[in-house]
């Protein structure tokens, strides 16, 4: 499939999702991302902590000629700053054994994405050795996770860059923004409900709801787990960190 | 999307289609090509002039533990032999200008891979650099092309054996033998077909129906893409071969 002129001007007109790729370590494998990328018009890539840093040659090599997504790379410290300005978060990953989250193969997360607007929207990808961490996928608000052969399902990360980079090519245009169907709000974005999760697990353990130290990171997974279902708007997110002040305020006087 | 226990063993049933790399240049690719390969169930791997010979390091460990792929590796001399026990072959390239074949997207000939039957099925990918040549473009039954971003569609060897692979494995499961509609015959072999090929060609050199040398190898290949899109049957083979013998035997009194 080779034959492009790859002086040929790339126009991506329309709103296109954001790769994040988490903990990568092999330029080589940024590279072929950014050019499994590029094929699929998708043009927008954040790294998280790349282990060889950034810029790297190997990536620039790997990539191609796909210069416009190395060259636009952002750079992040953590994944929560990765994703704080989008709206709908997905993880590339296997299913979790101990979260309750959607599961989609990447057709029907195309879909979805495309339902949500692209532009808002972002897809997690974990490592080369160790994959997405928990407190990453707790992150998300829907995991992807393609169909593979069971006995052997590890796919390269630039190969499940391309899997889930295609489907979203390959799906339908955009429902134009006039058929969403909130008008006098919008979804809330990450840094709004990570603000909200601050506030709520202050509270617990104000209150003392958490009384086992070590019981502290799954409560709070699973109780995450429960707000990206409800997939609030940023209205609500208000009304719900009105809530948790309200509450904390009564107790206070009380203890 | 890792996670996979390579250790566990990889069992494969069902009957899976060929994948054939002609004149592949990096061991990386080819092994790449093989994880992706299991990824998605296929096991049988053809190379047709691999550059860097074969049996490859680099190959087996870009592998990551698809073994069963790699030490399977049948090597051939020329397309032509190693699409020879085949019912059905397919090109993955780009829609070449000159060829009036039938090109599908890779769902499209997934579903045609399963209708036909796997196991007589093969798909002809080119090597890094150039690709398909048009010799063995004109080889194929159909063009298998992905939709792709017009500036930028060249895709690296091992993610174009992805994109397909994974079609393939995300279609529908075969259709049963029983309800093929052939019972009397079956779909010619490749083998068979190129034999007919070249008893045909070379009545047409006899006959002088090529009058200008230069202009042969465009002649056959033109009219070896009408014989592909007849899908010929064994027996229509034999049938033809036997209206080639006899016409030929008419005419050789007369000159």
């Amino acid at each position: 499939m080779a034959g492009t002129d790859r002086k040929r001007a790339v126009n991506v007109t329309t709103p296109t999702p954001t790769i994040i790729l988490v903990d990568p370590q092999l330029g080589e494998n940024i590279g072929m991302s950014a050019r499994a990328m590029l094929n699929c018009g998708l043009v927008n890539l954040r790294l998280v902590r790349p282990r060889d840093g950034w810029p790297s040659l190997k990536a620039t090599r790997a990539a191609s000629g796909a210069d416009r997504v190395i060259d636009n790379v952002t750079l992040f410290d953590t994944t929560a700053e990765a994703i704080a300005d989008l709206t709908t978060v997905y993880a590339a990953t296997a299913r979790p054994r101990d979260m309750i989250k959607q599961v989609m193969t990447p057709p029907a997360a195309a879909a979805d994405i495309r339902t949500r607007g692209s532009a808002g929207c972002g897809i997690l990808f974990g490592g080369e050795s160790m994959g997405l961490k928990n407190d990453d996928i707790a992150l998300a608000d829907t995991i992807i996770q393609a169909p593979l052969h069971p006995g052997f399902s590890s796919l390269n990360l630039s190969q499940a860059v391309l899997l889930i980079s295609h489907a979203w090519y390959s799906s339908e245009d955009e429902t134009p923004p006039e058929d969403l169907p909130m008008r006098d709000t919008r979804p809330a974005t990450k840094e709004e409900l990570l603000g909200f999760f601050e506030q709520f697990e202050a509270a617990l353990d104000e209150t003392g709801f958490i009384r086992l130290e070590e019981m502290r990171p799954i409560m709070v997974r699973n109780l995450r787990t429960i707000w990206h279902r409800a997939q609030l708007t940023e209205q609500e997110v208000r009304t719900l960190r009105g809530v948790v002040s309200s509450f904390t305020r009564l107790r206070r006087p009380k203890e």
